[in-house]
């Protein structure tokens, strides 16, 4: 069923990419574009699960939400990373997660034009991540043992971050080996594969981390807000590869986690 | 010849692409990355060139230069973003150019994970721009008539910019519709393929710019340092998709150029 809906969702996002499309503003006052590609995106994806799935609940970005009656949702983002799609950069993606009552189980982090599909299961169907890229499936694991002192990180705009927030981004950007900017979920897919170490974000949504949980977990890694609790609710993010540099961010964190 | 060069170079660094590979520090203080895949491809393409060019001059990042008896010289940059290579992303780009006595009039941005291979051309052989990419060769064009307000931005890390060129940065930023960040040399195939609308970068070294200018000056952009002269020597360079931004760019710059 993945791949389908991330099927769908290509074949609906791919003919407008890099082809001069409009974005409309969703934000009275900033920059919240969303374009037809997003919009039929969603579309496609939400007509194959109200067929195959008439069952389930469906929360996305660019629709109302669709009650359970199964006990499982689908949290979708049709474009993570709607910005980078504007700018012609392959760094978006497609997010899809099913849900059930603890949370994502089962998701796919999908950039069609790369043609990289990063899959993640952490539920009943056992713990794993994968990579399918041209035409090979490999697995995702995560890079182990580094500190922050020794550690590349992102963040997808680090003057997004205000206040208690800036500060610590400070810190922990000053304390890194390397940082890196401008990815929104691919960076989450990029530390399940082991070339990212940790990704600190906030203000995100439900649809923009349920797909990140499964991957970056089903790969070794831990994601969590700032007090280490569940985060596939949204809101302030850490995404890490091992569970020491986890627990080294969490301490920086702390003073900014709300 | 381009192609052959940016086979040979592609064929040295994919294996070593996500494989755990270490990176040296050329830096006595900082972090200035340098692996065996960069010193694999500059070998392999500098091979080609002496068997089949021996008269020609070679620049390159990662060894000395070979002077030049022809009147052309080879300007390369095997991995440029080493950063992005370590951390697994799929933006470095193999870059190779070949210029004259007033520079470069033929280049290459590849890019082998996605599998993009970007052409310029702006001497004898006419002015133009292609992209190759899953088998389809596609012509570039910059995408005009955007002022600075309409404008998507990106340099490459916010945080390089110090004094005077830091607080013209923090003002181009704040004028420009949307700012992007990580890019390396793929930020300019971007202005040549119409996604970006502008780049601004400081301390680049002549194998960075090499090749960016006939891409970008190939698909109608404009490429110059930040008093509008040739700079494909290197230092401070601004890209931009039309003459009019270009001009609003400069005028902010001018306070920071040197």
């Amino acid at each position: 069923m993945l791949d389908a809906l991330a099927d769908a969702a290509r074949a609906a996002i791919l003919p407008h990419f890099r082809n001069g499309i409009a974005a409309d503003n969703k934000a009275p006052d900033g920059f919240d574009p969303v374009t037809a590609a997003d919009r039929a995106a969603e579309a496609a994806i939400r007509a194959l699960l109200d067929e195959h799935r008439p069952g389930d609940g469906i929360v996305g970005e660019e629709d109302e939400a669709k009650p359970s009656r199964s006990g499982r949702t689908w949290i979708i983002d049709p474009i993570d990373g709607t910005r980078a799609f504007l700018a012609g950069l392959p760094s978006w993606c497609v997010l899809i997660a099913l849900a059930e009552e603890a949370g994502p189980v089962l998701s796919v982090i999908d950039q069609p034009h790369i043609g990289e599909r990063f899959f993640g299961s952490t539920g009943a169907a056992g713990r794993s991540a994968h990579l399918r890229h041209a035409g090979r499936l490999t697995p995702l694991t995560v890079r182990g043992g580094r500190s922050l002192a020794g550690a590349i990180g992102e963040t997808t705009d680090p003057y997004l971050f205000e206040g208690a927030e800036a500060a610590v981004f400070s810190q922990v950007s000053g304390r890194a080996r390397l940082m890196r900017y401008g990815l929104d979920a691919y960076g989450y897919a990029m530390v399940a594969q082991g070339g990212l170490d940790f990704v600190i974000e906030s203000g995100l949504k439900t649809w923009d981390v349920a797909a990140l949980v499964p991957v970056v977990e089903g790969a070794g890694g831990i994601l969590t807000d700032w007090q280490g609790r569940p985060a596939h609710g949204g809101g302030q993010v850490v995404a890490a590869g091992n569970a020491d540099l986890h627990g080294e961010l969490l301490e920086v964190l702390a003073v900014a986690a709300r």
